[in-house]
């Protein structure tokens, strides 16, 4: 494994970890673009321009773009998150220069007026589909609530309103600030030739002008009031708690990775012995969210609504537990290892270790090998968890309830209609 | 990467491809047992002892069994089909030793009546479950259908009351016949010692007796008329049409592969683009299913009622249409380079690797490294393509339609009501 790294001239930077007993090349174009960087008026823009970009170039109708994909065996796909914009494909070695050639198209399409008509029903319709899912919604709200005055809290997919009045002009100038060269790095994992991969990128990528780009950044956030969601269009009761965490570039990231897992993972957890195990929810999850300026722990419960006041105690007192005892050394131990045979199982696939090498070079603009990442989690010792809950109280959390529960935030908890 | 093959004196057998620069090893116990190997009384006792497997032995409890996984960070499962019950996990190289001693112990375990009790009311809630999904029902219709007198016509999961009426102690004279030494292999793959691998087994394994494990093995089958059930529970069509298909160890095996991708694949395929791509199926699929004996093309569309009709005719005209012509070079080309990157791509994990391995052991009984694989994928000419729609018509295929259209199974297709 050896790592490279290159900027061009227009700012563009090149990562890539090259492995050459790996068997795939996988590629990506990172673009700094997302619902944070959106105004109200432009909500969901990013996300309908990450539709956009498959429709094509002006060599390439959306139908090529599916099909030259397809020609090369390419595993391929984008999303879109608040703080960026991701392109990827995984390829066989030889197919890299027709892969690179796709993806760049990808970045710097034509957007033509007839389809962002066509594909605007699209997003529509995927956010109606969203608005139906309850956990999807309790999360926006919480989200929303936690990040009141911050990018962090802005919705990916935007609202009918935002969408519905947007422009393919304002598409177009939302691309020419956000998707300047300088705001994009391509990371490339596996089987990849460094001098070969500069000289694909150079000559598609070279001649990409510079964006404006700027993005705030802000370590501080207001919060607001819980909130309670009444709705008869649910039978169970979602639940969202919402508390601060380190960022993406705290020392105590890995600490918050690992009581993550403690707290709230699948299996083995203190959530998966006291609420998933009993049957005493239909779904719990407890995760950790970090940002390049903020964090977030996320606990979310789905259950039946007269369950939900008991399981909100339980949560409570795990809380409570580990804020004044602490987690145990064996709790530490099984996560590391549960944490660790993650690492090293994803590490097997150059498309997985792209994440990775990306994470780092998106948050904290350097390169970790594997044999880093699990130096790192190694490294942490149960004083470091102690110091986290101490700084990042796990009961200081805003909370937010849709359902067939109503009240009024101020009491306790919601109760039955 | 190093080929190893070794049987026990009970008659178990050991299989490994060695890979010294993986960072993972896999390990799987393949036991020849499924739905095919049971009599209607006992119907659904495979998938049921696989459950009961998770229960522990006289020296773990369910919850050891769970915990213990967790401590090595184990990726595990376990899955039951028509032909075979599979017990696998993923691990870090360094605790083989202890998934070993785990995954011996799923397959001896100790059926206390308590735990079966009990999870008889789990199985049963899935039985239930899955008789709500109208695409499984249909699938299991038809394959039941298509091989009336076949065991691989059975159902993996029983009926309410073959598994309601099961006791522990024809579970327990199902296990002794079934899981015999001589009727299992276990698979390994990835950074694995082979002498090890050996001495583990035998630590573990070597006292197993072996079972009576005969099957009997039928190359032709008799197949029962067309079905329409009428049901208002859904709002959508659901079809499912079979053929026959070349068995798995037949030498058109992978042209059969090469032609399923063609006809029915995700992107590309015939049927994507007159179907799927037009918007006039909520699903569809093309797949081919390669038993021992036996094999079927199945084709599975859900769609509007109204669309039903005209959308088997499109069906119907693509089967004769490669009936008549054959399929295009181009075709070829485009299915060889999406196979083969799925062949590289799985090929990078362990876990994905143990599958290949134990297929081609389990149908074949050779070892097939991922060069052998692709250069039989590359070897797949068009007469070949030619051969197999020749000798397997698809247009010869039994059909069963389940939603709210009805009509009788002589007419060609039934009537909206």
């Amino acid at each position: 494994m050896k790592f490279h790294h290159q900027t061009l001239s227009n700012g563009l930077q090149i990562v890539a970890e090259c492995n050459p007993d790996a068997l795939s090349a996988a590629l990506g174009f990172f673009v700094r673009a997302g619902a944070r960087d959106e105004t109200p008026e432009i909500s969901g823009v990013s996300h309908f321009l990450e539709h956009m970009a498959f429709k094509g170039t002006d060599k390439r109708t959306a139908e090529d773009v599916n099909r030259e994909f397809d020609e090369i065996g390419a595993k391929y796909n984008a999303y879109t998150a608040v703080d960026q914009t991701v392109y990827h494909a995984a390829v066989l070695p030889e197919y890299l220069p027709r892969a690179m050639d796709l993806l760049a198209g990808l970045i710097r399409p034509t957007l033509r007026v007839d389809d962002f008509d066509v594909e605007k029903q699209v997003i529509l319709e995927e956010i109606a589909m969203y608005a139906d899912l309850p956990s999807w919604t309790a999360y926006e709200c919480a989200m929303r609530r936690q990040f009141a005055d911050h990018g962090i809290g802005n919705s990916v997919l935007g609202t009918v309103d935002s969408v519905g009045a947007l422009t393919a002009d304002a598409m177009r100038a939302y691309h020419t600030d956000r998707y300047g060269a300088n705001n994009i790095f391509v990371a490339a994992t596996g089987k990849i030739d460094w001098h070969q991969l500069v000289d694909l990128i150079e000559e598609h990528c070279a001649d990409w002008s510079a964006g404006a780009s700027e993005r705030g950044c802000d370590r501080t956030h207001r919060r607001d009031s819980d909130e309670i969601i009444c709705t008869d269009a649910y039978v169970q009761e979602s639940i969202v708690l919402v508390s601060d965490a380190p960022a993406a570039d705290a020392p105590l990231r890995m600490a918050s990775e690992l009581l993550a897992s403690i707290i709230g993972d699948d299996s083995g957890s203190r959530f998966h012995w006291a609420l998933e195990e009993p049957g005493r929810v239909d779904s719990v999850e407890f995760a950790y969210y970090a940002y390049e300026d903020v964090g977030a722990f996320l606990t979310s419960i789905g259950c039946q609504p007269d369950l939900a006041e008991e399981n909100l105690d339980i949560i409570k007192a795990i809380f409570r537990e580990v804020a004044e005892r602490g987690v145990e050394p064996e709790e530490i131990d099984q996560a590391k290892h549960r944490l660790g045979a993650r690492i090293v199982l994803a590490a097997e696939r150059p498309q997985n270790r792209l994440q990775s090498l990306a994470d780092h070079w998106t948050y904290r603009q350097r390169y970790a090998s594997v044999e880093e990442d699990l130096a790192l989690l190694e490294a942490v010792t149960i004083e470091q968890t102690k110091e986290l809950l101490d700084r990042y109280s796990l009961s200081n959390h805003l909370a937010v309830w849709l359902g067939p529960l109503k009240g009024d935030a101020t009491a306790s908890a919601p109760s039955l209609s």
